[in-house]
């Protein structure tokens, strides 16, 4: 897939997206992530993109006709209309569903906003969805695309080295990821539990399993209702709200 | 206030923080973040951070050694405990709210871990919470560490120009923002409402309230329940669920 980005700050996102795993996969062909630079398509001799607001009000808002022209040569770059988000907190909240469906798209635009926003205009004309990467307030729409680019491309075939990678993570099954540990066995007194140790696969995907079941129950009970849970996990669920199933050792465990 | 980051990538992390408006107020001396790297605290001769899983199973996993004494260090560089955070798509979901209590500690650490994530005796000994900034699986905790700072950084004193330009955002009012619109008055056919050229003030004040209620019930009806509305939103939002208050326009514009 390709993705482009449009941006007031290209540079910055080009730093992030030549790093670590993307970075890599960029490098090997195995992902194409274009920054563009919206202040090259401004029309406006000081290179301007901004304007105040009408009705008034503090801040400046991105014009519509830069942003439309850098949409125009990307649509001829790649020879087809790319599925085009805005990144912007009053989007839909951004999920794995939502990257899942997005790593099938051929080519994406991801558009960042800045200052006060984009013009009304400009979403209505070339903008297929509005997303938010969460419940908060940024200054731009960078590290929004950045995360979307992150998520999505994750997805993309021979990004990950292995496909199992991505198969436990937490939200990709439903559920919260359980606890890791490394060497040392012991360190600050605190040992890794023993059925780590003890080489019975069985017993570890049995404790790996209710960690997590345990984890999402104690923080996001919320996403319970919709994780696929076997009959033996709705028993182990059953004991953890009866308060039978050593909740109080892992409370205790932070003190 | 000061922000530590504690990564295997600081100059990925560092480029972000060197732009925009977060660069110019670290410039300004409004807000210190800096960047540590993880690695340079590894007591392995070849400066390895992460080894495999106890039990079994694909990836690494971030050791306690190099991370504690990374811990420590800022401990000591600062004087003092700072308010640990770990990024981690199993943390609570980060928020508004959250932003803007973090942004009242007076030392920050942001933990990133990478791989498959990091020791479980880590976060047991020096975490404070673990916080994830969305329901989505990224290939680090780079991304969140550097949306937290944005989100909290832009809630200090001195670090936006104007009070007033944080107090009308998307999810700061308890409502999406309302539509932006700025020059020209028509482009590719479309005007600006009318209402913004009217210079009419309250008249313009009620028609962005009105968009604001409209564009959440559209999209975060979730987010109504909490917000803080008077009686004339309450008699908007009633002719908005009684579909007597143009939905069908707002509707019609994205044609």
């Amino acid at each position: 897939m390709t993705v482009d980005i449009a941006t007031l700050f290209p540079e910055m996102c080009e730093a992030v997206l030549s790093s670590s795993i993307i970075g890599r996969a960029r490098a090997a062909g195995r992902l194409r992530v274009d920054c563009h630079d919206i202040r090259g398509f401004s029309e406006d001799k000081h290179r301007k993109v901004d304007d105040s607001p009408y009705g008034g009000g503090m801040g400046m808002v991105l014009g519509p006709v830069p942003i439309y022209n850098c949409f125009r040569y990307i649509e001829r770059l790649r020879g087809a209309r790319p599925h085009t988000v805005y990144l912007s907190p009053k989007g839909r909240v951004f999920s794995q569903r939502k990257a899942e469906e997005l790593a099938q798209k051929e080519n994406l635009l991801l558009l960042c906003g800045h200052y006060e926003g984009v013009d009304q205009r400009i979403l209505d004309e070339m903008v297929d969805e509005e997303l938010s990467i969460g419940d908060y307030v940024l200054t731009g729409g960078e590290l929004g695309a950045l995360v979307v680019v992150d998520a999505v491309g994750r997805l993309c075939e021979g990004v990950l080295s292995d496909a199992s990678c991505y198969t436990e993570e937490s939200h990709q099954g439903g559920l919260l990821e359980y606890p890791h540990y490394t060497r040392p066995p012991v360190w600050h007194g605190r040992a890794v539990p023993e059925v780590l140790l003890s080489g019975h696969h069985k017993n570890i995907a049995r404790w790996r399993r209710e960690e997590s079941i345990r984890l999402t129950w104690e923080r996001r009970p919320d996403m319970l209702a919709e994780a696929p849970l076997g009959r033996d996990d709705l028993l182990f669920l059953e004991r953890l709200r009866a308060g039978e199933a050593g909740l109080e050792e892992t409370e205790e465990r932070k003190r």
